[in-house]
């Protein structure tokens, strides 16, 4: 289940708005199958070990790292499969929260005479899969908030000075998590202090996130790397009502896709943006801001994690905070976010939390 | 030598204005004594060791951290006691830089006809005994800034609230932390916001640090924590000359030393004070203050190492900063330390860096 779960791994960002599973076949101690979620989520992880097993997978255990699927989508359902090719048992790491699954896979298994057991490491698969469970059962994507601070939580001097903070080790790290999430979400603020292109370079990759900018009144220009290179790789550009014809024309021109979200005041209301983006199928968002987009998002209590770079550096209190107001009225309001994970990158730090 | 060092680390925040010195005696591949710089500075390691060995220590190998005295202060030179107790062999981690010794105790032994090696583990021995080798050479003691902040580097809220950012088990390493250090300083704004006592506290200790107080016109009170423990544990106050007549009294009927500094400005300059207190014979200086002094002895370069506590808590905008200005007119002058070390303690993360 351990190399299931390293396989299902290799999809993550790719296989929206379908899960990153993986399965392994094992007959007779002997691996004869490994799959995986493939780019825009077909074939199934399942399909694959099975087509790489061939004839090997009569009376083979199947380890999947979720519950194969039990409806007739694009292709048939992966139980008719496991079974048709002859599994005698199948190890499940959790059970599918999708209404058209829920345990029907399971059923199907074990009305087959297919020998079941389920829940092996379902913590590591709850984990690995949170963007397409939060997505399933709450409607939401799964977000990591990525900041990147000195010690004393500056992200820029007085004068507005930013590059370099961190190291380039640390921005690789960076353009890696992009990689690993369906999309890579911006503020309007950022964008125009910064023109960044948030794609993923100088690592090989042979794909690009989705990226998405929060712009109510569309006020970053078309003319931005983020407009220049819409043909090229999606942009998806939300905005309210409150954006100018004009200006919606002229994004609309760079084949970027606008997508009109409802106001909360001057700006763009966060959670239902957050809620048509995983209507569109997203799962997992990496969101790249500044301060005051990040505090927004943690008093919306939209971030699932916190991914934190600090560079070994001071700037001092004239520096601009890496975040916002958060408007706490006492000490024991505030957000408590736990440790999962401490990595060095080149001289910074990487920490990850968990709301 | 590794096991020297270890005994010479015992004695860290407690052999002050003398170096913190270990020594092992090894005879036919057995230690027949172990010996580390007393509390006060006296007796030595040397001396210690050698009353353990006894007749043992004829014909045996003296490890030492640091170079064997050569003059006669309140004892005889050790250099003289390891050559009367018949060590044959003498190996030395570094030269002491006192100038009254400075080479003169490893020519002794040479000229004794004891085989000498010297310079193992010079690095770790440097590391150890940072605080002596700073002040003999350059006046001034090895200072560590303590700091404790949240995620985006606040600590306290809005309305000044920071009981508690960090748990007990961080709370608990910062009083460990005092213990190995000669003396607690803060600053008077910190001490009139917390009123703390600066002592080593629930960890079974044996003795207390010296406490600092800078406070340039006296403004804490004596009838604070600081002032009614000061017949107990020494407390130290240094201020300008613009100190009131009234308060010096009231602070002296303490039984706290009071030391005059020249001024900068209204502040005490932070050199001359440092100087002084090396001249005192403090070696290492743990500094436990807000954001203002934190800053102004980074910006005047008084800072050896950062230790940071960090809590896996937000707290926005609102809250107070860290650390305050530094005056950067460029991020290329941001001050960026080391990192020498990273420790977990409960849920807090502490990262110690060296300037």
């Amino acid at each position: 289940m351990s190399h299931a779960l390293a396989l299902a791994a290799r999809g993550l960002g790719r296989t929206w708005p379908n899960p990153a599973v993986g399965c392994v076949i094992v007959n007779a101690g002997r691996i004869v199958g490994r799959g995986w979620t493939q780019p825009t989520g077909r074939p199934h992880a399942e399909r694959m070990a099975l087509d790489q097993a061939g004839h090997a997978a009569r009376g083979a255990t199947a380890y999947v790292t979720l519950e194969p699927c039990a409806h007739h989508g694009k292709t048939s359902p992966c139980a008719d499969a496991l079974i048709a090719a002859g599994i005698t048992r199948v190890v499940s790491a959790q059970t599918d929260p999708d209404p058209r699954v829920s345990g029907r896979g399971h059923a199907m298994l074990r009305a087959a005479g297919i020998s079941l057991t389920e829940g092996l490491c379902e913590a590591q698969a709850r984990t690995l899969q949170a963007g397409f469970l939060k997505r399933v059962t709450k409607g939401l994507p799964y977000t990591t908030l990525k900041l990147a601070a000195t010690l004393d939580g500056r992200i820029a001097t007085a004068t507005g000075e930013s590059r370099w903070i961190t190291g380039p080790a640390a921005r690789r790290a960076v353009h890696a998590m992009r990689l690993t999430h369906d999309a890579v979400l911006t503020s309007s603020a950022t964008a125009r202090a910064d023109d960044p292109d948030l794609t993923a370079r100088d690592i090989g990759a042979s794909h690009q996130p989705l990226r998405i900018l929060l712009d109510a009144t569309l006020k970053h220009s078309p003319d931005s790397r983020l407009g220049r290179t819409a043909a090229q790789h999606p942009v998806w550009l939300l905005h309210t009502a409150a954006a100018p014809a004009a200006a919606r024309s002229a994004w609309q021109a760079t084949r970027t896709r606008l997508i009109e979200i409802p106001a909360s005041g001057p700006h763009l209301n966060l959670t239902e943006a957050f809620r048509s983006l995983a209507s569109e199928g997203l799962t997992r968002i990496l969101i790249e801001a500044g301060g005051s987009l990040a505090a927004a998002l943690i008093r919306a209590d939209l971030i699932d994690e916190l991914a934190l770079f600090t560079a070994g550096a001071l700037i001092g209190a004239e520096g601009t905070a890496v975040l916002g107001p958060l408007g706490l009225t006492a000490l024991s309001d505030a957000p408590r976010p736990v440790l999962i994970a401490q990595e060095t990158h080149g001289q910074d730090i990487l920490t990850r939390w968990r709301f």
